[in-house]
């Protein structure tokens, strides 16, 4: 029996309010030996007061030593076992750049290469060709036309693209064209079932026409075709969690993979004060609500501690506006760590914050990495968050009689 | 999805070097109330340090209460599901003599027994036959000759010995001949499915002329066979980690541990100190070093408590000697726990430590069972070590994007 199951079985209605705060790969590193993380550098009075008032731990987002990217980073959260729903790399590039995918797309990641006179591949990403360049040539591709299907091309970033067929009969599971080498031609798109046997050969016609389209460029007069995939099969938080939700989110890849669970994208926020508002606007007309913080992220991203720093001081500055609504469960988290020490996603557990009337109290006094360590929630794998916002909220009756 | 489906495709090769430091049984017990365990009696400044740069936490070897062999204890420290991955009895004891079963071997624990002039069962262990007596029987059962079959007989302790069959088309699932009971004859060997019959009717061989050989011997006159076992087919730490991992063991068993796992069997050690040479001599031949140190176990099983610290001390003074040769990253644990006190393995969660320049710093001092309580790893399957470790060498990429 797995968590869903359970949460499915066990749904109690009530109108308790659950929001969960992501702050993007919040958990950190210090950087000088035996200092302190970003987030404990950081002033967050607010952060600290809901952690007097709940309790705390460490989220692992997918399982120790895994580092994750934003996919299996935020289904963990969203209590979708990471392990057991993969999100294809084509449909997460889609998710990436705010394509919504229907049931009859299958989504694929391309990029531009250039292929010399005997058609072999000399540069597998074109020189890593620049957005202003690439982009007019993904838009050239729009051209291609083929019969019954429809076709979507959009520019990505570089010599990356995304190209999404819609129509009947497209199975996801065709191999990738890229050989992962130079000096050789591009492979024809093969179907791994028989289910994805149209799939291959309209993706093949699409890769003549585009070709063909390109002939006279001589930066990428090519592309390959990668990670084939449907938009992936995931029960909703309706029916998981019986939760009306919503995502107030300022970047496509979140609002994207809120949507992939079933959320609504409420609202058109440009900064977290616009998100705040939102969160307000809607309160009476939902359950749930995921709001997401980029910024904690891309500064880790860069290496900029100082900046991380201060990122969390205006997440931690937002706060009051969330507690002024009286929010039955207030989750904060990450779905992963980026410490600015490794200017990368890391494997590192998240802290981890549930603040409710039936929270029991831990000594942590303070939302920081070594603090959460003595927190009630102990280390705990993110897929677990959901069901304890549940129970935390009244939401979930008893297993058993 | 398994983790080594994910270490596997994960992987990332660099030249960052991994040292496993295993002090076999080494979580205690006090033997006072509120007393300290052995290790944390034990002096360890060098330990300390390494808890000082690093991070700690429990290790549980299997499950929690479970209290493990050698076997699942090790296989656990390499990252292998020491549920998933078994091995048979038989496999085992070759293995703990060192003896390397090859691909067409049945290995079978053999217990030397005592038969009326009915043929019925006596004394099913020969009265613990010593081994000076036992040894030569064994040897004895080596003029047992098989048509298309080559067999091993080595001497174990006491009543026990080790038959491996090899030849082509013998399957291991074989029952045991052993009743379990006196008064009763032995059991013949029955083939548990069509694989296996023709080990069966060779091992119903071995026994007749073997117990032929032992007519005229009244302290052991037969023998019962268990634990009928193939070679287990486990993946190698190259395929499944892209390390080339070497073994510095002194003892049989977990030379042979390591090399079901494709570790390399480097040096001849004696000592701890030459196994710290032997590790210095080969730095640069491989990614992967795994060092093990016998006695914190034997101490504890022999419940010396004193002798035991001593151990744990002689353990702690060797570290520098791993330092100097500044590894990636440096992790100290044991297979299980040995408290002195219960004079056996146990099942208490063994203090661990994993050192490297991207450990997140927890508030641990000192390496002691009640300190590890407090540290970064949280208590975390033995199994997950190996990711851990795989990561803070920077061995694996990102998993989804």
């Amino acid at each position: 029996m797995d968590m869903h199951q359970l949460t499915r079985e066990l749904n109690v209605q009530n109108n308790n309010k659950i929001v969960m705060l992501v702050a993007d790969g919040l958990g950190g590193l210090p950087v000088q030996s035996l200092g302190p993380t970003e987030l404990e550098a950081a002033k967050t009075p607010h952060l600290d007061a809901l952690v007097a008032y709940g309790t705390c731990g460490s989220s692992i987002p997918v399982k120790p030593g895994i580092s994750p990217g934003s996919g299996p980073g935020h289904l963990g959260l969203f209590g979708y076992d990471p392990l057991q729903y993969l999100i294809g790399r084509g449909a997460l590039e889609a998710t990436g750049i705010g394509f919504h995918l229907g049931p009859q797309d299958v989504a694929i990641r391309c990029n531009f290469c250039t292929l010399d006179n005997n058609g072999n591949i000399t540069d597998r990403r074109a020189g890593r060709i620049p957005t202003e360049q690439s982009a007019p040539l993904a838009v050239r591709l729009r051209e291609v036309s083929l019969p019954g299907i429809e076709v979507f091309v959009e520019p990505v970033k570089e010599h990356r693209f995304v190209v999404v067929l819609r129509g009947e009969g497209l199975g996801g599971d065709v191999a990738d064209t890229d050989p992962q080498a130079t000096g050789v031609p591009l492979a024809k798109p093969a179907a791994r079932n028989d289910q994805s046997r149209r799939t291959a050969e309209v993706a093949a016609e699409f890769a003549r026409e585009g070709a063909a389209l390109l002939a006279d460029q001589s930066a990428a007069n090519a592309f390959s075709m990668r990670g084939f995939s449907v938009r992936p099969s995931l029960p909703s938080f309706q029916e998981v969690y019986g939760l009306r939700a919503a995502a107030v989110a300022v970047y496509p890849m979140y609002k994207g993979l809120a949507k992939l669970v079933g959320m609504e994208i409420v609202g058109d926020a440009k900064t977290l004060s616009d998100q705040m508002e939102i969160v307000k606007e809607h309160w009476e007309q939902y359950d749930f609500f995921f709001v997401h913080f980029k910024y904690t992220d891309s500064t880790g991203e860069d290496g900029d501690f100082d900046a991380k720093v201060k990122r969390i001081e205006e997440f931690d500055a937002a706060i009051p506006k969330i507690s002024a609504l009286k929010p039955s469960v207030t989750i904060v988290t990450g779905d992963h760590s980026t410490p600015s020490l490794l200017k990368a996603h890391s494997w590192h557990p998240v802290p981890t914050l549930i603040a409710s009337d039936h929270c029991r109290p831990d000594r942590c006094k303070t939302f920081g990495e070594a603090d959460c360590l003595s927190g009630g929630l102990g280390q705990f794998e993110a897929k677990y968050l959901m069901p304890l916002a549940l129970a935390h909220a009244g939401r979930m009756g008893k297993f058993g009689a």
